[in-house]
C-alpha cells in the first residue's frame, strides 16, 4: 500500500467516527475490563506441572524450611509438621495435599469504595504496581533521586486515574521518613488517601501491624467494617530463599492474619543466586516455599485469604546483578502462573518491570514481554507491572502513565479471539463481496464493533508521518509529563474528608501536608 | 532488597564471570537459534480452528474470488474450479482438501552462502524484515525522508550482522529510482550484495521477473545453481481483499513459479475495511484467500514451495487508519499462526511493527507484543519484525539494530522452560540448603548454565543506577547509532567479487556505487 491509498482511507467519514467515539461505553460493553480470563499460554505440559508439584513436595518433606519463629514452629508442629534436630520444619506430603484441598479459593481483594474489587478466582487477570524502589526517576533530568512519601502519594493518585492499573501495592519506599514505624504508617496513609483501589504494603516489624490496623479501622469506620471489606493486603516476604523462613516477616504475617488482612505469600528467590539457575528449578523452589507458607497461613487460621506469591527473579549471571526485563523473567513468572492454575489457587508474580533506567524503547519491550505473557498465562495478580525501572530500584510516574496504554493492549491480548457465527461473519463476507460495496468500513457489524472490540491508546501515537509533522511531532514522554501534571493538579477524589483526616492526624504523625 | 545488598551481590567474582563470558559458544550450545519451536500459545481451540477452516471452505465454494487473469482461470478451471457467470472462480471443497493433502510441507528458504538456510517445517520460528516503507526515519532529526536504494542496501548490511534477524525481505522501496523496472532490479542487487541471508522482494509487473531471474542466475553462477538453492522468494500480494485476485500479481506469481522462486502468498486485508472487523472473520477471510492461492500455486506446479501469508492488519476504526501495533494485531497474527499449524503448512504473518514514529517506549511495547506472541504461537516466518515504524510507512536502521536485542529475548521466550530431573535440580537444592553454602552462585550447575540458558542483551542496559551514572548515562538510541556507524564503516562481506560485480553492472543499470 502506498501513501495515497492510506490518505484516502484516512479521510473517509473520519470526523463522524471520531464523534461516535466520544461517548464512553458502559463497563460491561468495554473491550477490556479487570479480571479478563487468561490461560491461552501453556509453557508447561501437564506432566511438567506434576513433576514440579512432586518435586516441591519432596523438597518440603526432605529439606524443609529453617528459621521459623517460635510461634510458627508451634503452629506448624501442631498442624502435623516435624521439627528436625537441624531446626528445620519438614512438611509431610499429606499435610500439604490436605492444605491444598482446603485452602481459600474465593479470595476477593476489596477496594475502598466497592467499585474496583478484584476477584482472584480461576484465571482472572489483574495488573498493578508493587515493589520497594528506593529512587524516583526524574525523566527530564535523566536522574535518580530518593523517593519520598509525596512521590508515593502521587503514584497512588495517578493509579486512581488509570483504568488498566487494577491495584496499588506500594511500589516505593518513603526515604524521607527515617523512622521505620512512621514510614510504614505513612505508606498506608499516602496510598489510601490517593486511591480507592485495593492497596498493599509490607511491615518492617511485627509491632507495627497493630497501629496500622488502628489506622485502617479508623479509615474504614470501625473494625467490623474493615474486617468485612479489608481494602489492604500484606505483601509478606515470609521466606529468605532458599528454603528458610524470614523469622520477623512470619511474625508480621501472624499479626496480619489475626487482623483480617489478606496475605501475599511472597517468595522472591533469584535464579542462580538464591534459587537454582534453571527456570524449572527456580519455579519448583518458589512453589515449595509458597506451599510452606500456605500451610503456615492455614495453620494460623484455616481459610484465611492468601495469595501464592511465587516471584522468582532472573539474574544476569555475567555480573551477578538482578535482572527483571529478560525473556527468562517472562518465562519464570508465566510458568509460575501455570502452577497457580495447576493448584487452582489465587496467585501473583512479578512482571512488567524493566532493567532500563528510563522509559525508552528497551523499557517498552521488556515491560510488554513479561506483562503480556503472564496475562496470557492467566496470572491473577501481575505485580510490579507499571512504572518499575532499573531492575526494581527506580519508580517513574511518566512510565506508570504510559503503562496504562501498554497494559490496555496486553489486556486486549488476554481477552483473545472470540469465534462464533457472528464473528466468523461468513454472511457479511458474502454480502460485501457479492454485489455489495466491496468493503466493510460502513457495515453495521463494523460500526457496532468499533468500541466493544478495539482498544484505543490514550497517549500512544497512531498518526501518519504527515499528521505527526503537522502536530509538531509530539513526544511520548512529554505527553506523559503533561498528563501527570494534569492529574496532580486536580484534588484527589480519594482524599479523606476533613473530620476523618483530622482524626487520623491526631492519632498518627502524618507527613503529607493537608 | 536495597542498594547495599545489590552492591555486594554485584561485586563477587564479577570480573571472573565477565571473563568466562568472553568466549562465544558454538552454535549448537547457544541459548537461542533460528528455528526454535513455538506452539505454547493457543488462542484458538481445536473447535475454533475447525470452524474457521469450514467457514473458509464455505467462502471459497460459495463466494469464490473475482479477477483472476486469463492464465489463472485456465489453471484453476483445469484443476477443478468453476468459473461463474459473475466472473468469480469458485473452489470445490474436495479440491481444496486435496491441495491441502498434497501441498509442499518441506519448504526450505535458502541463504546465499548455505549458513543460514531456514527450515519452515512444524512450528519453527524465524524473525526478519519485510514491508514496503516509503520513508526512512532520521532519528537524530526526528524526521521522515524518502527511502533510497542506499538505505535498503545499508539495511541488508546491518541485518547480515544481527544474529536474531533471520531473513531480509525488502522492507522499503527505493524512491530515488523512478523507473519501476530499475527499482525492482536494484532492489535485488541492494539486498543480495548486503547480506548472505535469504532475501525476499516483490515485482511491479510480470515482465520484470525475467530480467530478475537473469540477475539471480548470474549471481548464483548459473540457472541450475539458482534452481538448486533459490536464495530469494517472491512476496506476492496475489489478492486484493476481500476475495479478489490481484490480476497482475497473479501473473507475476506464475512467472516466479516457473522460475523456481518460492512464493509468499500474501493476503493483506485490513480488519474493518477490506476484511471483517472481527478478529475471527479477518482470520477466516485471510485463510480462505491463502487457500485459494495455494490451489493456484499447485495448479501451476504441484508441490511448488509456497508460504501461507495470512497477513490481516488492524485498523483504527475511529480514524480508518491502518494500525499495526495494537493488541488486536498481535491476536490476528498469532491466530493465523495457529491456522498454519492446523494445516501443518509453512506460514508467515506480520508482527513486530509499530505505529510509533520513533524508536521510543511505544515502539518497544508494540514490537514486543506481537513479536513474542507470534513466536509463542509457532509462526514460521515473522515478517516486518524489525525496524518498521509509522504503521509500515517508515523504516529505521537504529530500530532495526535494537530489534536484535528485542527479538533475542522473544526467542528466549519461544524456547520456553525445559523440565527434567537436571533442571528441577532437587538434589542441588538439598545440597545448597542442607549444610551447603546457602546459595547457588558458585555451583557447577549455575556456571554451566550461564551461557547455554541465558540470553544477554547487546545494547540493552542492565547497569545499576550508580553504574549507569558512572558511565555517563548511556542513551539507548545513541548506542544504536554508534553500532550502525561501526557496521556501515566495514566493507560488506556479502559484496560480490569484482568480476561478478562488473558482469552485473554490464547487464543492468546498477544505482549503488561500486
Amino acid at each position: 500500500m502506498n501513501d495515497q491509498s492510506r490518505a484516502s482511507a484516512r479521510s473517509g467519514g473520519r470526523s463522524a467516527r471520531r464523534a461516535a467515539r466520544a461517548a464512553a461505553l458502559p463497563d460491561h460493553l468495554r473491550p477490556i475490563r479487570p479480571g479478563l480470563e487468561g490461560g491461552a499460554l501453556n509453557l508447561l505440559s501437564q506432566q511438567d506441572m506434576e513433576r514440579i508439584h512432586s518435586g516441591a513436595l519432596d523438597a518440603l518433606e526432605q529439606i524443609g524450611l529453617a528459621d521459623a519463629p517460635p510461634s510458627g514452629i508451634e503452629y506448624l508442629v501442631n498442624a502435623g509438621c516435624s521439627l528436625g534436630e537441624d531446626g528445620r520444619i519438614r512438611f509431610p506430603r499429606a499435610l500439604v495435599e490436605d492444605t491444598l484441598a482446603k485452602a481459600n479459593r474465593s479470595v476477593v481483594l476489596y477496594s475502598r469504595d466497592g467499585k474496583t474489587d478484584l476477584d482472584l478466582s480461576g484465571t482472572k487477570v489483574h495488573y498493578g504496581t508493587a515493589g520497594a524502589a528506593v529512587s524516583m526517576v526524574d525523566v527530564h533530568g535523566r536522574n535518580y533521586r530518593d523517593s519520598t512519601v509525596q512521590d508515593l502519594h502521587d503514584a497512588a493518585r495517578i493509579c486512581n486515574h488509570l483504568d488498566n492499573i487494577h491495584f496499588v501495592q506500594r511500589p516505593m519506599v518513603c526515604r524521607d521518613i527515617p523512622d521505620n514505624r512512621e514510614m510504614d504508617l505513612n505508606t498506608i496513609y499516602a496510598c489510601t488517601s490517593g486511591t480507592f483501589k485495593h492497596i498493599g504494603t509490607s511491615f518492617t516489624e511485627p509491632s507495627y501491624v497493630k497501629p496500622a490496623l488502628e489506622m485502617l479501622h479508623t479509615i474504614a469506620g470501625g473494625e467490623d467494617k474493615w474486617r468485612e471489606r479489608p481494602f489492604m493486603s500484606n505483601s509478606n516476604c515470609f521466606v529468605v530463599p532458599p528454603m528458610k523462613f524470614a523469622t520477623e516477616a512470619c511474625e508480621v504475617m501472624e499479626e496480619c492474619i489475626k487482623g483480617g488482612m489478606p496475605v501475599l505469600l511472597l517468595s522472591a528467590g533469584m535464579a542462580g543466586a538464591t534459587a537454582p539457575s534453571t527456570l524449572a528449578g527456580a519455579i519448583m523452589q518458589a512453589t515449595a516455599e509458597c506451599l510452606a507458607g500456605l500451610v503456615y497461613v492455614n495453620a494460623v487460621k484455616p481459610g484465611h485469604p492468601a495469595i501464592m506469591g511465587t516471584w522468582p527473579f532472573g539474574l544476569d549471571l555475567r555480573t551477578g546483578a538482578m535482572t527483571v526485563g529478560s525473556g527468562e523473567q517472562a518465562l519464570l513468572s508465566a510458568g509460575c502462573a501455570q502452577m497457580h492454575r495447576f493448584y487452582d489457587l489465587p496467585g501473583g508474580a512479578a512482571a512488567g518491570a524493566t532493567d532500563s533506567k528510563l522509559p525508552d524503547m528497551q523499557a517498552g519491550w521488556e515491560q510488554m514481554c513479561s506483562a503480556v505473557m503472564t496475562g496470557l498465562s492467566g496470572l491473577n495478580m501481575v505485580y510490579e507491572a507499571a512504572g518499575m525501572h532499573a531492575s526494581l530500584l527506580g519508580f517513574c510516574h511518566e512510565s506508570l502513565i504510559l503503562s496504562d496504554d501498554l497494559l490496555g493492549q496486553a489486556m486486549r491480548c488476554v481477552r483473545g479471539i472470540e469465534v462464533s457465527d457472528e464473528t466468523l461473519a461468513l454472511s457479511q463476507i458474502a454480502e460485501v463481496c457479492l454485489g455489495g460495496t466491496g468493503h466493510y468500513l460502513g457495515t453495521e457489524q463494523t460500526l457496532s464493533r468499533m468500541q466493544a472490540d478495539y482498544v484505543y491508546p490514550t497517549l500512544g501515537d497512531r498518526t501518519s508521518p504527515k499528521e505527526w509533522a503537522e502536530l509538531d511531532k509530539p513526544d511520548l514522554i512529554e505527553k506523559a509529563i503533561a498528563k501527570k501534571e494534569a492529574i496532580l493538579a486536580e484534588r484527589s477524589p480519594a482524599r479523606f474528608d476533613a473530620d476523618l483526616d483530622a482524626q487520623l492526624r491526631a492519632q498518627f504523625n502524618i507527613h503529607l501536608p493537608t
